[in-house]
């Protein structure tokens, strides 16, 4: 590329902000060595922390902000009253075309609503979705809408399908995803009206798009991660995961308890540490920390509040393969796709 | 009581019928000493198999019945041609006053196809919901509804608390169940009407109701147990269970192979083995193994199709304690309490 890579930092967002954001980004660094950041945040706090990595601060550039959206701030609230603030900034930056993307660790309601306003969603993509990453047993799987959209229709679930699959893609790197779409059963007659439409329009479409729309999938599918995309509704994405994650921290908690028994079974746990601790870093949601915000002119990614340097370095590197590998061409290209496959099956039903 | 306690059995459900069922009852049998069982099925097999459990025997009465519904059945089929299999003759029994309530480890969608159409629905209840007991840090819970309606108003949302609170009452012995609504956030403006109309009503009601309702609760609730009932549609409880149960089984998988990786990592295990074993225990699916179609004019409870006599007997006794509890009569004076308070309310906003 000639021009370099750009990305939008929200310095001051997230608890240990802006220090575990400069060394999350140091570490990114490392990785990317060609991408720039734009640092938005306040300059008394930044400049002073980015001072310990020179190497970084090379490519770096420092703009100050004087407001910071606390994460106790309503959406609504940081939209109207946060204009000068790191996170809003940093978005306007993506806006105007300075950078290609945003990473920010704050306030994931007022993330979305901003970005939201400030950069509308991409040609052909009605609303705009959170992904995430989650591990499986076959390696990792995308799931989308994790709650940015209560009810959504059969093309609102098609078009995080397209999402999904490129996300699979491009930041995955799976050249031809397998999609699902989750439903209550596999047989075509299950489900509401929306998964039914959803199903149809993706099978009609399937020769035509890059990815393997493989059907109807099930809850239990995605431990195991028979698809590396699933598609639902922001509702049911949202409570399951989190059903997911509670279950994830009991067993994990009663693993605990069971191994403080005894001495014996404490002797065990010190014996087995180094295979523990391999699970842990298997199941890790540090490596799996960046939220996405797909289907907005511009990529959004979220890092959780409370990660360290590591989780954010990942959401760093999320957002810089999805902007060099495309990812918003990729949607608009095969949006495309489906819309002339379903109006050519109007028309031959027309016949 | 006077009159003894009298439960239906599908002798013919399960993989292994009718052997488990009659082992799974002589468990049961030295639980309930006071119940009677009617078992339907094939005389041929049934009545050979009962000669091993002759004091169980003795509380049995064998109905002969010529077919049986498969596993592969479609509740349509077996509602119009199996009116003499075991599944049907059972549930005919629980009409016509014979038995209170039926246990069957047969196919799912037949046993509520069937028992919907001949019990018909308790007074005030608009559909049937399934609900299912889980482990929890906490203890237990139960959840609802987990399949049987795809889309959920909130009068059936109201309903489903109602009953969960019921079957916690009665079944886990929690004299004043905390009840919650699954939903993406806990504030009120968050969720679909549904959802948000229920919990109107639910607080309005809850003085009068013999539990607490705490509002919204979210997905990662579950695995803590932050409350005894989790009331939710059918389409997101499925979808969330079953990726719960996913999850369990990645973990359980992951720490195996870890398990595995080293010589140490084995002797770890052994020296862990009696305290791993107590998780396994305390996690077992088997003494959660009933899945109780609520709402119903009787008892109607599901056993996993593939259980064992453990399973099996955990499931007979689910099903005597709701009868015993009155379950289905809590049922209806609950439902009397909301009722009348939403009456109220509709008159005090008239006045």
């Amino acid at each position: 590329m000639d021009q370099p890579l750009v990305l939008a930092l929200d310095a001051m967002g997230g608890d240990r902000a802006p220090g575990m954001v400069l060394k999350g980004l140091n570490i990114a660094r490392r990785r990317y060595p060609d991408a720039r950041y734009i640092l938005f945040g306040d300059s008394d706090k930044v400049e002073p922390a980015l001072k310990k990595f020179p190497k970084l601060k090379l490519k770096c550039e420092v703009r100050h902000t004087t407001q910071i959206i606390s994460a106790d701030d309503k959406p609504s609230t940081a939209l109207r009253r946060a204009q000068d603030s790191s996170m809003r900034k940093a978005i306007d930056s993506v806006r105007n075309g300075e950078a290609a993307g945003i990473v920010s660790a704050g306030n994931t309601g007022a993330l979305m609503a901003i970005a939201k306003i400030v950069l509308k969603m991409v040609n052909g993509i009605d609303r705009p979705a959170i992904a995430g990453v989650f591990p499986s047993l076959r390696g990792e799987s995308v799931t989308l809408d994790l709650g940015a959209n209560i009810e959504c229709s059969s093309e609102n679930l098609v078009q995080f399908a397209i999402m999904g699959a490129a996300f699979a893609r491009i930041v995955l790197g799976i050249k031809t995803p397998l999609v699902g779409l989750l439903n209550v059963g596999t047989e075509d007659l299950k489900g509401n009206e929306s998964v039914k439409e959803a199903s149809q329009i993706l099978k009609m479409s399937d020769e035509s798009l890059p990815f393997d729309f493989t059907g109807f999938v099930e809850g239990d599918d995605i431990g195991p991660g028979t698809v590396d995309v699933f598609v639902t509704d922001g509702f049911t994405g949202n409570i399951a995961l989190k059903t997911a994650e509670g279950t994830a921290k009991f067993y994990s908690d009663v693993l605990k308890y069971a191994f403080r028994r005894s001495i014996f079974s404490k002797l065990g746990y010190l014996l087995a540490k180094p295979a523990l601790s391999a699970i842990k870093k298997r199941v890790d949601p540090r490596s799996y920390n960046g939220a996405l915000f797909v289907g907005l002119n511009g990529v959004v990614v979220k890092s959780h509040g409370g990660t360290d340097a590591k989780g954010f370095a990942n959401a760093v590197g999320v957002a810089i393969d999805m902007i060099q590998g495309g990812f918003n061409n990729e949607i608009i290209e095969n949006l495309k796709k489906v819309n002339v496959q379903k109006k050519n099956n109007a028309m031959d039903n027309n016949k």
